[in-house]
């Protein structure tokens, strides 16, 4: 079942509400606008995973989109609303996904509208993480250096305008795949439709890890930014783009992350199959698997 | 008051439901990833305007997205299911604002939620047809050429993930002007947020009317085809671009037309006054009051 609890001034631990209704306005710029943004969080026997970084980026695409939106305090008392109402439903669930979203709110009330959603982790999503991913590289159509100059292109953003994204997804499906990396006009490596990029090369016993710059517009990824610092710990190199796409065609392994299909291996890009590494891949899960 | 009118099977003239309620699911994959599309026509007396053309955008921003939607036919009779209901609660309302909605659905079931919505012209866009506006070119962060080969980036689809249109325009308020005119990262010009650029010389009585090429990845605008037809028949030379910004600084007159604010003159480009001219507006304001 899907759990739905409405942030609302009235109710301090926020506003549980029947999920098989309508709860949301018709005329709320989240639905017709795609104004707003949103956070998905995994939640592992009710509790949830990297919750300050999902809140930190929260509170970043909110400043991104010119949003105010309810303070860290409360999301976190409605997401534990949430998740205790979860367990109550679904006790034999160990893992959730917890989806934080606030739009704009209904045209002319000048007043953010903020949920916080939970249910189960997808099957298909749980297989992928196991299987692999076919992946094509797929052209963003923006510069890796427009992010910089255009802030109303909202690139670090993690708004409810995601239909570019699903469309990506769509078309590699379409084409035998099962995932995407987006890539800049100008040649560089950026990221997935909902995830990370991230290499290792494995050489004389000298492992490093690397993903791309942030500053070529796409999203941090909170993911990313844990393994990196739990990598370090264990004596990783880490390395920040920029890259290109025959940087992830040389390298010992290919990964895409996320905080809910988790490390991903790449199998293949554009139908080229890549080197994968097994050892790499456990030892990195480990690590993902110790997140809190 | 706004009109909501769901499409529904069950329902051959669309479902009238109260819109001070809320009908959409949390759910829906048009609130939680701005996937699905949108139309917005102006009724006139309880007439909808240049409906033919609207329904046929309708169709292929749904062929873009992958997306099945009701047929033309089932979109028409809600629309007149809209325009009855709001005549008869805003009689002294001679005009409408119209939106066709669809969404792919809630996540999972597989069929697209559509909805009319019927309701008053705001007051802000009448007052901004009659004084004009001032405008900001901002770059829109792709090249002119990328739509073409990259058909996942959904450019000629009028979906609902308007987050970047709706921030562009905030960040044109944020300084000092009322709207946007987008630009290629190769320098041409595109088109507004919510708009398609117009402009027009006429030298020694041979007057001509312009527009970006579609082939740049604009939206095809259905208020400048009308009025590119109705032009014609007056005697106009028509043409279409690559246009650059200093085009239009050198133009007789530039607007922007849409289905709503319908012909609103630009007075200014980044500050620099444009040259305009009552003349023109009223000739081809004249074309555009009788669309049918």
């Amino acid at each position: 079942m899907t759990v739905l609890v409405f942030l609302d001034p009235a109710h301090d631990d926020g506003r549980v509400v029947d999920a098989s209704q309508p709860q949301l306005m018709a005329t709320d710029l989240g639905a017709t606008r795609g104004d707003g943004l949103f956070e998905s969080l995994l939640a592992v026997d009710g509790a949830p995973r990297k919750e300050r970084a999902h809140l930190d980026r929260l509170a970043s695409s909110a400043a991104a989109l010119d949003l105010t939106v309810p303070d860290a305090a409360a999301w976190s008392r409605a997401i534990r609303t949430g998740l205790r109402e979860f367990a109550a439903a679904e006790p034999d669930q160990g893992h959730a996904v917890v989806k934080l979203i606030a739009t704009r709110g209904v045209e002319g009330a000048g007043r953010a509208t903020a949920w916080v959603q939970v249910a189960r982790v997808p099957d298909a999503t749980l297989r992928q993480r196991e299987t692999g991913l076919k992946v094509l590289f797929l052209e963003r159509g923006y510069d890796s250096t427009v992010a910089q100059r255009a802030p109303w292109l909202l690139m670090g953003a993690k708004t409810l305008s995601y239909a570019v994204n699903m469309a990506a997804v769509r078309y590699a499906k379409a084409h035998g795949a099962d995932d995407v990396i987006f890539t800049s006009s100008d040649g560089k490596v950026l990221e997935g439709p909902t995830s990370t990029v991230l290499l290792a090369y494995d050489r004389d016993g000298r492992k490093t890890l690397l993903t791309p710059q942030l500053e070529s517009g796409i999203l941090a990824g909170t993911s990313q930014s844990a393994l990196f610092a739990a990598a370090k710990e264990q004596g990783w190199e880490l390395g920040y783009g920029p890259l290109e796409p025959r940087d992830l065609l040389e390298a010992d392994a290919v990964w895409l992350i996320s905080s809910i299909r988790l490390l991903a291996p790449v199998l293949s890009l554009d139908g080229q199959e890549l080197r994968t590494s097994s050892a790499l891949t456990a030892e990195l899960s480990d690590l993902v698997d110790r997140f809190v």
